[in-house]
């Protein structure tokens, strides 16, 4: 799933599309907690917790796939309104994800503060509740994703498009959830491997990063507009290497990033021992040595800032980084090549291309 | 949420609705697995584990609730396929709440089987993964809970009823899958607090239980057809006390019922510490020596038999069982009562009253 960096944020606030997500998830989000209020005002930190975690954070992305997709397929900025409500929910997905995500992985931090699970025990903490925080927490965040998983589907739905829109793009919509719940079993499952190839790696980066970041929400946006068979697979020919290049700068960020940007503490994805394409590399292509360091080091809960470093030397010495820059590049010119052969309207995919760079580009 | 209990089968089986509610599934879950299966093979224990816990267990009640609002509403079993696709959709949603339930309370079984999680749980193990079996059991669980909800969504929307009938529907879909998630927050939340209500026992149960039950599907089955107001609110002075009777019941059930029965290990409530309307009416009427017994024994994870049987016996001897007994009545009365002023089709309305006592019978 991936999304650290916020270096595309100057081309969202330039076409404003970014404040505009914002604003609609905002009113869609109050309308929910006052919703929330009438059931019972021990809800609020349900309603808060999803508001700031939604407000406070991310890149907004996936809606900026999902409005050029519609731009693209020859959707016009004088009549969007409704358009950008309907891929605001995307943002909501993606909350769902990122909430469960941090669940399972037991990450501490999100986007630069304390995760959903976190503030949850932190609450139970503070008011001195019985059982376990813990236990807790991970309750609550469980509820607020499955909250933020329903409520994506309410406002897509009532965003204000035509019906017969929304059904026509309910094909897209479906095979991301299924694609990204799918993409993330398969990582699960891919942690829990003694060892992981590259190309395995890759699958998984496909499905929970590339299709549900780039190429779905494109499709979603095409379809909603209404666009011919040709354009969606230009949008898939365009997005898949696009979406594992930015997954691909996702794991780099996950070893080398610069906690102010990426939001997560230094080398977390190092202590968590995530078997990325780049570990893969590494293994593959290291020293015995180098390797041997690998499987010492990686997925250590306590590992302190020298052997973050040690890793990040032994993963820079091996290769396994030159490599994955590699095919972040060779992704990258793949797809903004088979963007170049679409019939995409020139200012939507002028913005692709530009959100092709942007969202793979070194942050770190 | 509840659920345990096989006496309704009867009378669903006698409408044919049970075995055709479980073939509706059957289909579209082949459907989601062959999806599943083009993306990975590995997504097979996913695909298969969905199938088993929707198809092998449950009493369909809640799509039975929405296929006789449907009915109520004027609808006739001549032109029902796509109804009962539609409200087949609610097993769905009720597989993501409790295979998440299983993992917020930690529980090893349900429906006399292993709960989601224990299941991933033992493949980790059968398959010598890496890391922890418990870890990966409930993210793989919270992964299909996911799934189930994105499917039901997929399912309902997919039913085959014109697209004017789902948009009226969708309000009470939306509410209902609201107001279970918040339900089950207040739950988690109650369980936290020291000592509960039984008014706040009874709040939460209303909607985690009774609006989710049976009110909701009444709701979405009338709006299906299209009702008048009238009848929605003739729904719900009948589906709120009926649901709030059939969660008493879960209640007792969880105390004194039978394992056979319930598919659950006897007296399991009682050593997860659920603070519901029955242990909160114990603790309201019974004498000193009788709460500190309550106090002392309830939640305790390693209670075992002579201690169930004891608490047992204190709920019951301090009146707490015969009030909740009382509640059930008067709540079962009261929901019949208001189904008979209102404007409900004979043969549906016979059946909801059929229903409603079937649900909330004692059957232990």
């Amino acid at each position: 799933m991936g999304g650290r960096g916020g270096r595309t944020s100057a081309l969202l606030d330039r076409v404003d599309l970014r404040e505009r997500i914002g604003t609609e998830l905002a009113a869609f989000l109050a309308a929910r907690a006052a919703e929330l209020a009438e059931i019972s005002p021990e809800l609020d930190p349900v309603a808060r917790t999803i508001r700031d975690f939604v407000l406070d954070g991310g890149k907004r992305l996936r809606p900026a796939f999902g409005y050029w997709g519609w731009r693209g397929a020859g959707g016009t900025a004088a009549s969007d309104a409704a358009v950008v409500r309907a891929v605001a929910a995307l943002e909501l997905v993606h909350a769902c994800a990122l909430v469960h995500d941090d669940v399972m992985d037991g990450s501490a931090t999100r986007r630069g503060a304390a995760s959903v699970h976190e503030r949850f025990a932190d609450l139970h903490r503070s008011q001195s509740f019985a059982g376990s925080p813990a236990g807790f927490g991970r309750a609550a965040a469980i509820l607020l994703g499955d909250l933020t998983l329903v409520w994506a589907d309410e406002m897509l739905a009532s965003s204000g498009l035509p019906i017969e829109a929304v059904v026509r793009a309910r094909p897209a919509y479906d095979a991301m959830r299924t694609e990204v719940m799918a993409g993330q079993y398969l990582d699960v499952l891919a942690q829990a491997q003694p060892s992981v190839s590259a190309s395995r790696a890759l699958r998984v980066a496909r499905y929970k990063s590339a299709k549900y970041t780039v190429e779905r929400p494109l499709h979603l946006g095409g379809l909603l507009h209404g666009c011919p068979v040709a354009l969606l697979e230009c949008y898939s020919a365009y997005g898949v290497p696009v979406g594992e290049a930015f997954q691909l700068r996702d794991d780099l960020l996950g070893v080398y990033g610069d906690p102010d940007v990426t939001g997560k503490p230094a080398g977390d994805d190092l202590r968590e021992g995530k078997r990325t394409a780049l570990i893969a590399l590494t293994l593959q292509h290291g020293s015995p040595a180098e390797t041997a360091v690998v499987e010492r080091l990686l997925g250590d809960p306590l590992l302190d800032t020298a052997g973050v470093e040690t890793l990040r030397d032994v993963i820079d010495a091996s290769g396994g980084r030159r490599r994955v820059e590699a095919l972040i590049v060779e992704r990258l010119e793949q797809g903004v090549a088979a963007l170049a052969r679409g019939q995409v309207e020139p200012e939507a995919a002028a913005v692709l291309a530009e959100l092709a760079e942007m969202s793979t580009a070194r942050h770190a």
